[in-house]
């Protein structure tokens, strides 16, 4: 593949940033790579691993000359970086971010675009429950979904460079309003992270079952919940913080229907429960088809292939 | 190894019966294993691909002879099975169940089990979303833990006989009591399945978010619960009706965390949300520590390992 961007700021450089500097550099599609963090220490190991060509102290000397910036900071940070940088972009360079929010994000850093710079939001949907500059892999976006979320006004062409790049890193892109991104991750993103940072913290809250006993018996269930509870705590903050409409919609369709299965366990309704858990099989087969998932018994966590 | 047991009867041929027919097979545990099922596609479909030595159409003619017996049925089964064979179980044989739930599960087998005949429950803490006869594979029970849970009088010996052969299969034993067990089940298991199944439910009805943009979307959590919403729906109503008590007590619990969290994302308090989530990674590094899931980036399911 060859060259998308001549210069490529990462601003920020934890599990996304950093995946994107190794996916760019596997298919050469960046002249060259800068990266920043807030972070001191972070600033260190991404330079001292060569996660990126060159790291910079300050993302406002990371943009100089930059025709794309990547914005990978917690949402709530979009902002005020946003205000930072805004002066310093320079003419025709594109601007994206990587938040998991998407309304939010627009409303924040659009006002300091200036103009001639092209804003163009976008989510990779893929993750891992690891964070900071060591945790990126080249592989994270292959054959995962990209959503590009077009602002008013937004140019084709840079647009299309854009899904260029996401698809040279191994993604497919789809274009989403910012607006129904918003619901579509509370249902497949952020509710669950929610419900799933809430039963482990009940299990850590309760006195009569111990953590030890939690986590020695948690092969049965619930260690596929303390995976996704042990994502990084300042960017799901920023996530409920600032998707609040949708979020609180679709847990009061949770508490609801939560409620009637509890309902029906109280009451003894068999039939009740035996339909509702058949019918989620459906969406599973679904996933795997879509090649989202693997088949493999327990994902090949800890299964040696012996034979008998 | 040597044979633990000269012949072992499985009732039912699903993932877990499957599962240890073919680790007692690895290891060499067992004399014979005969095996039945109520359903007479399962005992073809087991007898086609030699899942165990005999397949019989009965239970009552699985278990003569046999020195131990596992039910390996549904838990709202245990009972009629245990009526059904307990006038022909040879004296001074061992029966013992795999049922996710234990209380109910002694209350309705330990009745039926004649003098002279030792009923020792226990229960494998380990699975995968499949079920049936083609779903099992030696290698489930690796280092995972089964719960042995003797009841009043109980023989040593006999417990002995069969904690080692689950130690053969590759599990680790603990025993523990009924009643505990059951609660640190619907802490570790029943109700992380019952929130799992709610959430796809949520998914799949909601009307404004499509199921297919679920489906293609998954990645971004929403996979892992459909993964553990795709268990067998027969077993998991058996489970809540059968484990009512603590189910409800730690689905209590859990909405009156879910409503406190709810609170602070509908109020803004992003501290009550940063504290929560950062204590919830202390019991992921405990699992990982326990060898209890793997530590691998998104457990190495779609990540193929190019060099860039």
């Amino acid at each position: 593949m060859s060259v998308i961007y001549n210069r490529v700021a990462l601003i920020g450089l934890g599990l996304i940033a950093g995946s994107m500097a190794l996916a760019m550099r596997r298919a050469g599609l960046a002249g060259e790579i800068v990266g920043t963090a807030r972070s001191a220490d972070t600033r260190k190991v991404a330079a001292e691993i060569g996660l990126v060509d060159r790291v910079t102290d300050t993302a406002v000397e990371a943009v100089k000359g930059a025709d794309l910036v990547v914005l990978a900071v917690p949402v709530g940070a979009m902002g005020d970086v946003a205000a930072e940088i805004g002066p310093h972009l320079a003419p025709g360079a594109t601007v994206t971010d990587v938040g998991s929010v998407k309304r939010a994000v627009i409303d924040a850093v659009a006002p300091h675009i200036p103009e001639g710079v092209h804003f163009i939001p976008a989510h990779p949907l893929a993750g891992t429950e690891h964070s900071g500059p060591r945790s990126g892999f080249a592989e994270l976006f292959d054959n995962r979904w990209c959503l590009v979320v077009p602002v008013e006004g937004t140019d084709t062409a840079a647009t299309e460079r854009l899904e260029a790049l996401w698809q040279g890193m191994g993604a497919n892109v789809d274009v989403m309003d910012a607006d129904h991104h918003d619901l579509v991750l509370a249902v497949t993103s952020h509710v669950p992270h929610l419900i799933a940072y809430t039963m482990v913290g009940v299990a850590d809250d309760l006195r009569r079952v111990t953590d030890s006993e939690v986590i020695k018996y948690s092969a049965a269930g619930f260690r596929d919940f303390t995976r996704i509870a042990a994502s990084d705590p300042t960017m799901w903050r920023d996530v409920f913080l600032n998707n609040k409409e949708a979020t609180l919609e679709i847990l009061g369709r949770f508490t609801e229907e939560l409620f009637a299965l509890q309902r029906a366990i109280r009451t003894g309704e068999g039939d009740h429960l035996f339909d509702y858990f058949t019918r989620t099989r459906a969406i599973r087969r679904g996933i795997i088809q879509a090649g989202q998932d693997t088949d493999a018994p327990d994902f090949g966590r800890g299964v040696k292939k012996k034979e008998a």
